[in-house]
């Protein structure tokens, strides 16, 4: 396929990467351009512009950092929209807001172009090794048509809908769920080694006996032994992703009590420097609230 | 081992039937005589109190509701410090706050009688088969002595301190850690069925693909399919920890906010109506403070 | 002066009239023109666009209900700032988001214009007598230039800075102080009624001899009485707030739990069908949630 | 009338000082005797034990720190309930919690004698001049017995119930709206400094203006100028008695979010290091949660 790809970030130039190693046909475009070159000289063509990366493809695929970045590369000056062609489908794989996802919907049918949510589960190691978990959701005929794609991004495609924006909502609940345990662990190591027990003893017992869970294990094992750095995923981005659940569930009037108290806490944690570490730098703030010396 | 056994709830009864099975002496007692009868055809004996089921054992074990019926039972009239030898050792399996444990240790070191809180985990199938986790705490050489009961009872045995109460701290500790998973599924489920996603879709692929842990599991179906009976553990006893833990983070200065939150969240369950149904129900809050229907 | 004024609500009509009888030359738009014709009756003019009623004015004053009706009035197809004159000042009294106030300082500058943010403190009533309190911000010569506006207006003007979204922000703490006080007295007369205490007497104790504080007064005995209706500011109007309280409190990483609690009761509040009631009804949450009939 | 007094800290001295002066025969008992000395060259006399201070007398006075000493004074070897005379009544104006108030009346009454509740409101310049409000629940008749007393010590008498307990969760439902109120006014400090507005300004306006009370005008200027010290109420009795309200409202099923939030936060506060001094303080984590340097 002729696939455009916009944004070779940490998770972005693995995906790309893995479509072109695929067969596909790419033209990327990053704005930072150094990012670009190593694809280059495995075959991808270089766009100058957002436009241009989505001029005649039959795909056009987003990686980007968040909904502002998203915004200007889809709706600014040379933005994607104007460039990419009817009946051809954008597949938005940024964690973004449900809202920005029902206004990109709304604008891509304005123009008889298609438009797809395709949010990732996954670590830059998952992306290199194309062991990304996929959320779909949009019109099936579009998801069909992108599944040679995401078979050579993931390990899996989920479909959770027809409208683009729940495939959105899956993935910041999902990312809410990751972060209630982070601070789940970050109050209950607290609590443990208060009363002198070992933090690294308590998941031993709780995570490997009861929980069973690799997530756990891992986080569990990145706040016991405050290994903040380096950052597989900011803590900023937890941040933003918190956000983003608040205004999902706002929008359908539903109150996220535990979001809440995890908003303000990765607040604090922002506030105390920590924004540019792991986000399971969020159980610092409980350790850190009880005057655990850091 | 000449062994006495207090408490013959739902936990209790298969506990002190694994202890017989493993060849033990068995001495029982029960608030309510019936549910001893079962074991006595199994040559238990019955004791008439308290006092009579600690005297002249090697070893009582008491697995009981909660702190004021564990008070009742050892420091009541015919209290079970009264029967105990010195030498002899009361090993505490019940889930009760570290601040009463603590006592305990006090009182039984004063008589020259041995102290061990051991708290399990697991539901009662699992005490049925012998396959509890069983959390010590207490002096090394009195765990060595009750090694052969952990054996009949559990599948595992999980040293985590010297001074009792550490393990009582271990288990609430790890409650908490399931009580938060509970209150992140019944907020998630909430978030994404407004949006039109169906809850055990979004569990296959929270749990299937991210967490993969038996826990989540099992409490994810509950709550997706409102199987709030029969209760494998009674919300109420849920209230019961949740306020345990927050009473040991506040005797060590550790303020616990997910904990606040999901104590409050069961208390207005209980002010619902639903103090007796599985605790899972922690997550029909969520869903009624979205305005679900129940 | 030449006044253009946009938004005739519950708040906007009164304070137009205000300006009117203080002789000021009033061109008024509102989106439902019957609600102009009582000011055309008594020497307004009547504008057809938003543009039109900026047009060839001193000053342009816009009351408006939130930051997306100010947003279509100003930048709309007809928008105000189209009309607004260069040296013209734009006094935006509506309770906005500091975001949108900031953007909007920034387009007036742009365009040679003044802006000024000036909310205000008071229900209809103060709205009708006059009696407003105006928290201003902005460049100071401006705020002299609509002295005359605000004393007419209101019966005192508060300056906070020269970066108008510093009244904004002032604003929006000060109905996050109002709330928390209808939060507080919520949960406080659930606490002491479920007790055998009856509300109004505990108010009479507590307001009358500690807080005395008419704010208490008012909001406590529409409690007491669970007097909703009618609606003096409405429940949603609440949530907008807070809300964009908590906007302006991560804008500067400032964590606001109190807030976040309360957003959640809002939610809440309105997926119970309280939206349109008074926003006293916040602490109607407390008592359901404790199982207070209702 | 024979009064016997038994808690000469920082409030209980002034109230016997005013108890004497109104004339009564005074008996005092407190355990640092250095404290009575005073009162006995102004004509008291002093006991050796609280069994001593509660003997021959018609009434007696507990004013002490907390729920524990309360429970020694009474309870221990030389306890004032061993002293005190079928129908002399024990009028107990400590802020404790309603769980013991409701043991006291239980033990009181099954001793034939009475019992009466009656906290109060006022730091200690209110208790040096006759100005405390005090809150009274129990026996008619035995309020009406010690209405003398309550005349000499205080400015008002607020009957609030026969059950004693209803007093004591009155103020400690009281003394929640006041830690609300600190807790309100330390986040939205916190954020409008953060948007560059003086803490003072805000206040001048949203208590000037608005609230209109001395309880926010005394702790917000203690909070803006940052004055921690002298401790008007030491922060460790304010994490007390929201640890009180919490229990009194778990005993009737009653969450407390707000409670809880503050109880968190209180906490945090002893960890930081905070405990004696004033608990205005409660802001000063809000502060610091948001990286403001202390």
């Amino acid at each position: 396929m002729k696939v455009g790809f916009i944004g070779l970030g940490g998770m972005g130039l693995p995906m790309a990467g893995n479509l072109l190693k695929a067969g596909h046909d790419l033209m990327v475009y990053n704005r930072t351009r150094s990012r670009s070159e190593e694809l280059a000289s495995r075959g991808a063509r270089l766009a100058e512009s957002p436009r241009e990366a989505a001029t005649g493809v039959d795909a056009l695929v987003t990686m980007l950092a968040d909904d502002g970045v998203l915004e200007a590369v889809m709706f600014g000056d040379q933005g994607a929209i104007l460039g990419l062609g009817r009946g051809a489908v954008h597949v938005s794989m940024s964690t973004i807001g449900h809202a920005l996802s029902q206004r990109m919907a709304h604008e891509h049918q304005a123009r008889g172009q298609l438009y797809l949510a395709a949010p990732v589960f996954g670590r830059p190691e998952a992306a290199q090794g194309a062991k990304l978990w996929i959320v779909a959701a949009g019109p099936p005929p579009a998801i069909e048509r992108c599944r040679p794609l995401f078979d050579a991004m993931g390990q899996g495609l989920e479909v959770v809908g027809e409208d683009p924006a729940q495939a959105n909502v899956v993935k910041l609940a999902g990312n809410f769920i990751l972060a209630s345990a982070i601070e789940a662990l970050g109050e209950a190591f607290t609590l443990v080694q208060k009363h002198g027990v070992d933090a690294g003893r308590f998941l031993e017992i709780v995570n490997g006996r009861l929980i069973r869970s690799p997530i756990y294990e891992n986080y569990g094992k990145l706040i016991a032994q405050k290994r903040w750095e380096p950052a597989g995923f900011k803590l900023k981005h937890g941040l933003k992703d918190v956000r983003l659940a608040l205004a999902a569930g706002d929008s359908v009037t539903v109150p996220l009590p535990l979001a809440s108290l995890m908003r303000d806490h990765f607040l604090s944690a922002v506030a105390r420097g920590w924004a540019e570490v792991d986000w399971a730098a969020l159980a610092r703030v409980a350790a850190a609230d009880a005057g655990l010396a850091e």
